[in-house]
């Protein structure tokens, strides 16, 4: 996030692909990857551009681009582009911008523009490990408030960005049904626990951060490099069972509460993209402490931040079958992130831990500091108690069976072309019985 | 672990290598799996065999195993491996048995016997997802009276298996050395955390289970499926930075305390191999509950446990300087898992995680009930307060730079023959500064 920004950022630059011109996630300044298929066509990277995907394996067949990015495109999965340094990743987008924009190229590159409609994006790259973080500091004190009343806000978390070990396997791309799961609950009044379906299923509203580059077990990333290792963003859904959490999350954590399904956005929204959203990470109040030196860099501090807006949407099987739109659950803002992209890497590593390209780190829950920009029905319920009214007349404290729930993020600045980050959403199936 | 005691555990049963027929880990009647590398060479699946490698891509390339079994066996990770069905993998065990056992098949494979002393030893996995749980009661106990003296056992643990997620890009096979963390320490008397090299590294003595076969997302694993999930076991050192924990872990667990670094032992010990050494499970007292119907399967406690000796060894540099053997810190039985290999495999599939080949579960520390059973330093040393003394004169209470840890299991009954896990051992090098 070191990114400057250049003339791919240029708001008059237009695209050769009408679809991409207009209020689009994906206009010509945008320029994220995913892996798509075509019928039972192979796995492919492309780049979105409006409402079309561009077949970015074609464009290296072509000879369309450098020969050392030709494998890269070929592949099946984002790793290897994951892999490559900032300015490898820069001198490909400026070649992609190039070549979407100026017309010239329409005729070599329309057969290898596929619409997005008919295909089907898979996850973006292979997921080593997954981390979670927890660095929502409104979340932290909105959650710890239910759990522990007495300590909403725990001594360490203004000092560490607080993170642990997720479920790589069970990440899945939008569109994925998700699985209600069964757990062990310890239901009120009873002596007992007892196993069957959750009773609290919740989504959250994160961010993804995409690992670029590695380094080496042992070897720390000073806050200075964590930039080069953030290869891009998405959305994430990180859904959680409330009551087999707080039955199963002492002493070491939230475990089957979170692993049975994430769902992530499939495009890679890259840093370079983000380069004109970046903004200064809010102050620390008189009082906070500063971070220690390891997590401290002032050009962090002053463009560490995303100007980018983030909301959460439901609709309920009753809601699609009478076609009434996804009502808005909570819009959120990213600054309210406690800790940077890069600090939550640097952090990461400060042990020795190695990264590797295409691992993939979650911000924990973004709730702003009101109910309406709470990012986990947890939060927007209050614990269970206060119901949300949706226009079918039915109510919701936690999510039901048929629900679909959609996150979807934009970034804005005036001046500047907005861009979108996609959606993320998945339906909500029965427990398996 | 259904599987039956037959003619490849007839102790009289003697391998045409010399080695194996004495007091080895490595019997004929054991016949673990790893990837070695000699030299240069490519990485290659091998069997032990008394103090020799069998190579068993050649045995394979000379035609000598089933065809289903040659691609498997060429493979330079034995993910292929622990996808086969239990049937294939005790066909491939009968096969390797008569082969080594059959001083007709000397002449064609002694070529193909490489000394172990001669052979890097790697990770016998791609491990896409690690999971550490907590099922050794006494270290839970001992651990929880240091941490939480007033509920040291909460009332989760005897009715689930408590386990989190760990990092799979940090475990390294044995052999490797382990580099002291650095994080964020909060000193006693001190109101703010400082960072720097952690002052209470620790070992942890634990089982290692290789997860066969896989689930799909969504789908829970049976008690009575387990066995089939289970590939093998091995011996793993769960490095702990006791300081680092104490500050991180509250609300969600331990995170950087753990994930710097791991050490497996290289041989996956199968499940076939262990099947002499079956036992039941303890009985649950008086006044314990019982566990829930989904990890409760007569079989299972008829026979999910494991006659298995596993102990712990230092070697400090000035005893190596001195030629003085590794002393024994600690011996145990893996008789002290309060819950058995199914009921963790079963628990963590049963809200629908997808288990893969080549995961790994680690059990916990298993410590016995007496000082010289704990698995632990924090337990041994009693949080730092009681030193241990080595004959050198040295004293620890923790790891300190230099020392060597070494991990041993051995499994012994009655009228079989004997069979160990080879060493689990890494020496602990200085933090970055």
């Amino acid at each position: 996030m070191t990114c400057n920004i250049d003339e791919t950022h240029d708001p008059a630059l237009l695209a050769w692909v009408a679809s991409a011109n207009g209020h689009s996630d994906f206009p010509v300044q945008n320029l994220p990857y995913a892996i798509f298929r075509r019928g039972d066509d192979r796995a492919r990277i492309g780049v979105a551009i409006g409402e079309q995907i561009l077949d970015l394996a074609a464009v290296a067949d072509l000879g369309l681009v450098d020969a050392d990015l030709i494998a890269v495109l070929q592949s099946a999965t984002l790793n290897d582009l994951l892999a490559l340094t900032p300015a490898a990743r820069r001198r490909l987008r400026h070649r992609l911008s190039f070549l979407l924009s100026d017309s010239g190229y329409e005729a070599a590159l329309l057969p290898h523009l596929v619409a997005g409609a008919d295909c089907t994006l898979g996850l973006p790259a292979t997921i080593g490990d997954y981390t979670d973080f927890y660095v929502g500091i409104h979340h932290a004190l909105n959650v710890g408030s239910l759990f522990r009343p007495d300590a909403p806000l725990l001594p360490n978390y203004r000092h560490v960005p607080i993170g642990y070990h997720g479920r790589a396997s069970s990440i899945r791309p939008s569109g994925q049904p998700v699985r209600r799961p069964n757990g062990q609950l310890k239901l009120a009044g009873q002596e007992e626990p007892t196993f069957g379906p959750s009773r609290r299923l919740d989504f959250e509203l994160e961010l993804g951060i995409w690992i670029a580059g590695e380094n080496e077990l042992g070897g720390p990333i000073p806050i200075g490099e964590a930039p080069k290792h953030i290869g891009g963003f998405c959305l994430l859904n990180d859904w959680s069972a409330r009551d087999i959490q707080a039955w199963e999350y002492q002493p070491l954590g939230p475990f089957l509460s979170k692993n049975f399904h994430s769902t992530i956005s499939p495009w890679i929204i890259t840093p370079e993209a983000l380069a004109p959203f970046r903004q200064a990470q809010p102050a620390r109040s008189e009082g906070e402490p500063r971070p220690l030196a390891y997590l401290w860099d002032e050009s962090d501090q002053h463009q560490g931040g995303l100007a980018l807006d983030m909301e959460v949407l439901i609709c309920t099987e009753r809601m699609r079958a009478n076609s009434i739109s996804p009502k808005r659950l909570s819009r959120t803002k990213a600054s309210h992130m406690y800790w940077t992209a890069a600090q939550i890497v640097t952090h990461h590593a400060s042990n020795g831990c190695n990264l590797n390209p295409g691992d993939l780190l979650g911000t924990g829950t973004i709730s702003g500091p009101t109910r309406d920009a709470f990012g986990s029905l947890l939060e927007i319920s209050s614990g269970g108690a206060e119901p949300v009214t949706l226009p079918t007349g039915e109510t919701r404290i936690f999510v039901e069976d048929g629900d679909e729930i959609i996150l979807r993020a934009r970034a804005e600045r005036e001046g500047f072309a907005s861009i979108g980050f996609g959606e993320c959403r998945a339906v909500v199936q029965p427990a398996v019985t």
